[in-house]
């Protein structure tokens, strides 16, 4: 955390509170955090679902904190813009939160997300039956993580998987006001659903200054002008950059290993030069000078 | 290295020697590796450019070798196929390079590749003066290396930047026969010129059995039938997926951020369910029942 | 994992079935494992009291798999004899040990130790409740693991802390036999007590050829010839050298800072010609020769 | 970085002007550091001496940066004192330095010493060449290092190995005068010499307020009282932690060993008791009360 990555916790914090809409994108490393970015982003989200594509492992905490803080540190490094930690349950009980607060705040990552999933979870997506923590108990982690932070501007999002978990609004706006309580500074809540029904009933329902955050991967459809309507603060784009790159990747392998040879994607793929800019090549070279 | 991984190196071998062209694809991590394998490539390459690119640092030997070990055995431990490990110049002197064959080798990656720039070194494709380590110098690191190796199968291919570096074909020729002296098990002779004629001429005034490898970036009209008709045994597309994946990810960041929604990209990044299907989560969570 | 590390976990195998007596001591890093090896212990035990004292955090499963992985494998790099890895409740749940057992068996360390404490657990010393898991959960643990073993060799020794946690030796044995109906290669019955008769007194009703574990820690009279005596075939000394080394270091820095200079305990500390030698200096300096 | 940790870079600069001499002993893990700070030093020599031997390799720039800052941030991490990094000949050429110090800045590490030996170097006391690189060479490596430094605070120390080369006293003083010009904040002035004449009239005729820093593991009859008295400002005691605890450790494994229990060294090795104090057991259970 350097001078700047303390103010980073507080621009978000101000973002959240005065920005009409805060807009996320997820990465997985500081390329693609950069491109975050570079693209107008106000912040990048260290996604888990991205990072254990990246592994090629599942989503299912199996991948380590130790792993999620080194990638999110990574991209921290590569930007300017704040860093949103997408930190799963919690890798494990409330001392594991607390360790964790310690270890990003320390870092310079501007926010960790916690979500009531019990630990080992299982990503939200997946087809499978979601198990939640009582309520009670995952504020309690949440008020652990608060206790052990260092700075005010340090930012703590609860993440309520209860829509997902099959629960209805009101137990999610239980939830949620439950880890407000506790000292959330802000709170995420998630729903698979194919519709923005649910998110916009709660929106609608949650009577608080504390920020709403949403990742609207199941509901695209929702833009970003009726999420801002609505008075929700933050959407994340949490995994797309990383889906687009999969087919990009897959479709230009093919086609090499089909045609024998690189022409045939030449020209839809980024140029070497423009991977040095990207890394700042020249700019390190002239350090030397 | 598991039993597999011992014959991940025997069968890179086998392969330089009777499989008409080996073709291998770049890979940064576990899940480019993946998807270098369900292409069709016979091998994965663990790309410094790539490696260095991801982490939003130019490829200047900044990156250590911690950093690019880590990176391929992940890629290792995700594929079936073997793993050519880009070792840079080595990451140092002589010892360095004993210290990374050790470690590769123990850690089952098939093959390492050194080259004979000068560490620190600078990206072959950079456009700046490439420096040479004398021949003498470099071929000592080579049987240095060789010399610590604890299996007959792992495979240790010299790289010579002599064409990068603007000396002849005469002088990369007398560079690679050195380094066969030295020990190494291939060659790989790279150039940064926009045609495959020094490396045409190269293969042509080859002479020796020990497999020539190319790396044609800078000349992809060269396709791969006309590599294995110049006898060329090994062909390397170094560093496409990424490029390709970072101009999807820039278009689809763009676009999402333009829209105000996902909904415009939809169509063409690979679904949740196709990454989920990639990291095997199906069997993963079958394992448990 | 080399072939001499397939051979490592063969080796343990045998030497658990056929040696009077394994005896085993605790370490945390590459020079701690190099000196157990050099004082004629068996096999290295790589200690999760030790590497959670070495990171100054106290044993609460608050280090990551990625640690408690990337010491294991600095120590099992240093030493020819196998290293046993304590992996505490299995850091999650059964695709964790699942995830657990892949890694470590890949990297050519002998044999995970797992315990049937909830995760995350508390070290076995902390004088607070101790919480197990159903034995039937855990055994399902140990059977996921088991499962999903490449090498017939690999060892999964199964640790019951039920009489840490205050059950009877009767429960202590019903859990063990649990333990190896699922798969279990050995038996870690641990013991806080002061007094070695519990473990005795399993051991004695044991009735069966898998082997019995032990970690006298709290119970420092009893002898090998006694364990051995008992039937017992592996005794850990699981944290005594960190716990020297800790004596030592504090009084070394004290009287250099009383002194104001090192001259008072230049004759008790290790030469720096010895540590030298530990690392092989000379031999690696030869390499290049 | 925390807000402490922009102090402590700032604290040991304060120290370096004002304090009578400030002093330092060597660690490699935080536990050695929390040692050090518990006896009462000032802060905490990162030695690189120590970190090669903990992972039984050579001190012969075989670790990577990666494994130096990941040891030094895990260090800082468990102190309130500033921690300055040993970062050996700077890890390669000018920006690697530039690299280096914009990673251990940006983590908090209060300062690195850089030394004028060639990349690879080799330990100074190993009774080899030592090879110097020119100075207006490694002047200029200072001067990358400090154009990209963020902080005012932060702190780059330039050690000559000039002394332990063979070179004169003279040579010694225009090399660090050389540094200094380049903008280095202190000078740690090396010898391997058996008697302290060398850095005392190194002392004697350095005339100029940047401060001087020794290293006395050959010399060490010099006392702390004499060292003041010679305008020195920091003394560093590097290795002598680990050199304390390798003998403990061999003496007390070898007598567990020969006697078949513990008994014999249960009264002089650190309780488990007072391990669990080190690393805070009872306030880390108390944060979840």
């Amino acid at each position: 955390m350097d001078r700047f990555d303390v103010s980073k916790a507080g621009i978000l914090r101000e973002l959240l509170h005065d920005a009409p809409l805060v807009r996320l994108a997820g990465a997985h490393d500081a390329l693609g955090a950069k491109l975050v970015e570079a693209t107008g982003f106000e912040g990048v989200w260290a996604s888990s679902f991205e990072l254990s594509a990246a592994n090629c492992l599942p989503d299912l905490s199996l991948l380590s904190m130790t792993q999620y803080l080194q990638a999110a540190v990574a991209m921290n490094d590569a930007v300017s813009i704040p860093v949103v930690a997408d930190c799963d349950s919690g890798f494990g009980g409330p001392l594991n939160v607390a360790h964790l607060v310690r270890q990003y705040e320390r870092r310079g990552v501007a926010a960790v997300c916690i979500e009531d999933q019990v630990f080992p979870k299982v990503n939200s997506l997946a087809a499978v039956e979601h198990h939640l923590l009582p309520a009670e108990e995952f504020a309690h982690r949440i008020a652990v993580g608060k206790r052990v932070q260092q700075t005010k501007e340090f930012v703590v999002i609860a993440r309520t998987e209860a829509l997902v978990a099959g629960e209805s609004v009101d137990e999610a706006l239980h939830r949620a006001r439950t880890y407000v309580d506790a000292g959330a500074d802000a709170v995420l809540v998630h729903s698979n659903a194919a519709s923005p029904a649910p998110v916009l009933e709660f929106a609608e329902r949650w009577q608080s200054v504390v920020p709403i955050v949403i990742v609207p991967t199941t509901y695209p459809t929702l833009t970003a002008a009726e999420i801002q309507r609505a008075g929700i603060r933050m959407v994340i784009y949490a995994n797309h950059g990383l889906r687009a790159a999969v087919r990009a990747m897959a479709d230009a392998l093919r086609e090499m290993w089909e045609a024998g040879t690189s022409m045939p994607i030449e020209d839809r793929i980024a140029s070497v030069d423009e991977i040095f800019g990207l890394e700042g090549m020249s700019s390190w070279l002239e350090i030397q000078e």
